[in-house]
């Protein structure tokens, strides 16, 4: 979907690589994350700064290849250390339903013996957990907070914001967790790049998820650390003017938020209509706040639709639209009512107007 | 070491990305490698055959981020699955000392229930068991075979070919092992990049290496394997002429493993005076064979020194060393004597000349 805004920005996204760049291991052995290239940390702050969506200040900067490795580098860095797993049960990770598919896959898929899986936050009982919260939360779009409290005893809590900026929904306030997950797949649209940062307030666990990604996979692409830098860099500069540029030389900056926002709106509304037509499917209440970023009231616009089929004799949303030629991902695998379905909202404009004209159509 | 090479070779190696180009997690949905870049896959296959170092016909190409992440992957797909792990033990992972030092900490940094590290295969006793073989050997340069005979039980074995190229070995065969492992860390120097990759024989296999990496980073920086491929493409340009190449519009071709093989030569022999000078270190007995890639005999010029202090009074040699301003991993690291130590050779020029200095004046 980002493509069309990213054609338009011409070389203000551009990286050349000479063939004798970055070729060491090393970015800064001076920072706590050895592997993260300087001008990436630089951006990340930046970035966070203009939209304010995230505090920076008293914060750990740690890169990873995508999101998904700073996921599992959490976990490894809150999880009990292995003297202390080798005595009890690993450490329990939860969920509030419907749940991102992936973090029971990712989470058991090696059998560690320091985590594993355990289902919904809502019913879990316990005070030794991982409470992971994603907000706007994959795959429903809901805002969502811990429901775990991690006072009462030996809780932590991971807040995967990769869906935290403008083009989804108001930025309301500035997240200050412990340990934030974000994504340039998510942010700018760049999946192929792999490149995700985390948030880390507490030095150890910094050093502990940087350890993570040694052991895992020694370091993180430089030439993606290189373009993701860019990549931000273009997204602020057209928001924030750079001390170098004056008014005579720049031309209106292209601004991605503004860009996606418009898009998904449209997007949203499509689907609503859609949704309307047919008279089966119903979709979350849109919901609104005042973004603190465009200095407007603005509704959320999630980057997966989740979609309930009320006819009563459709049991598994799924297969139904299977069917009819449309690919979803079962609200079983969410933990949650096969009745619901996830769609993507990020397709390109062309496999979005198919899915939206196939749905319509159907009764 | 190799980038005063790189250096060399102006825009050969050199890569624009535009903000726009390769946005999505996918590459190839038909391949079973499905986030491997097609251009890259042909270029592995390509150096492989220039070289002659391994088999390629009949083998699927897989890419990692970096080969470590490759061989926590054939790790994931050897061991039993996980209802079978369920019932019983993980299956033995073991490697015949010296071994290199990541084999045991990556293994078992997650505690998997899957795989366990069960130390020196010449010691292993059983019939169930992953036996990595790394050849030429990190940490002694050691040309090696498997020791467990796989066809007498449930063993399999993963082939590290990481320094298996004729800058640091005659070519004396074309390996053709069940999975192999590569980097262009190793081969041509960029560290950086992260990019390693697998070929693997079985269709299976490769599928359960593909699904770890989905799991573990959701595919590989398509920056980086474009930027591999290129690289890749330059060193077999310096070897073969392409079809579109002219005689009249080439210059002669920079080649990288002639550059290679000159340094490691040079720097080997400067090691071994520098042992000689001392008189208190000793190194691998030089072996050489025949290339089939260069066509001569040539001596091996491992990328690491398996460095023993021979004096009776020191039982710790990286300690010893480390008094004396030098920098080593100790042998007992790589499951072996601590009066061995492993030192690298592919250092930048100013900081081996330090080190051999510092060296040839102990006594």
């Amino acid at each position: 979907m980002f493509e069309e805004f990213w054609r338009e920005t011409g070389d203000a996204a551009e990286v050349v690589i000479p063939g004798w760049q970055t070729m060491s291991y090393f970015s800064d052995v001076t920072n706590v994350c050895w592997f993260l290239e300087p001008e990436l940390d630089r951006q990340v702050r930046r970035l966070h700064r203009v939209v304010g969506n995230a505090a920076v200040d008293g914060y750990h900067v740690l890169v990873g290849t995508g999101s998904t490795q700073l996921f599992m580098a959490a976990l490894y860095a809150l999880a009990p250390d292995a003297a202390a797993a080798a005595a009890g049960e690993p450490i329990s990770v939860v969920s509030t339903a419907p749940y991102y598919s992936s973090y029971p896959a990712v989470t058991d898929f090696l059998r560690s013996g320091l985590f594993r899986w355990a289902g919904d936050a809502d019913a879990f009982k316990g005070d030794s957990y991982i409470e992971l919260v994603c907000s706007p939360n994959n795959p429903d779009g809901a805002i969502r907070e811990a429901v775990l409290d991690p006072k009462t005893g030996n809780g932590r809590t991971v807040h995967d914001l990769a869906y935290y900026w403008p083009q989804y929904t108001p930025i309301t306030k500035r997240a200050s967790h412990d340990i934030m997950l974000f994504t340039v797949s998510k942010s700018t649209g760049h999946a192929g790049t792999r490149i995700g940062w985390a948030l880390v307030k507490d030095r150890a666990i910094a050093r502990k998820m940087t350890k993570f990604v040694e052991l895992n996979t020694i370091g993180v692409s430089k030439d993606s650390q290189m373009r993701a830098a860019k990549v931000l860099a273009a997204v602020s500069d057209g928001y924030e003017r750079r001390p170098e540029q004056t008014k005579e030389t720049t031309t209106t900056p292209l601004r991605l938020f503004d860009f996606g926002r418009r898009k998904m709106v449209e997007r949203w509304s499509m689907l609503r209509a859609a949704a309307a037509a047919s008279g089966i499917f119903s979709l979350p209440e849109e919901t609104s706040g005042f973004c603190n970023f465009t200095k407007e009231t603005a509704a959320t616009n999630p980057a997966f639709a989740w979609l309930r089929c009320d006819r009563e004799d459709v049991e598994d949303c799924a297969g139904f639209l299977r069917g009819h030629k449309i690919l979803t991902r079962s609200g079983a695998q969410f933990g949650a009512d096969a009745r619901y379905v996830r769609v993507s909202m990020l397709d390109r404009d062309d496999a979005f107007d198919i899915f939206i004209n196939r749905l319509s159509s159907l009764k």
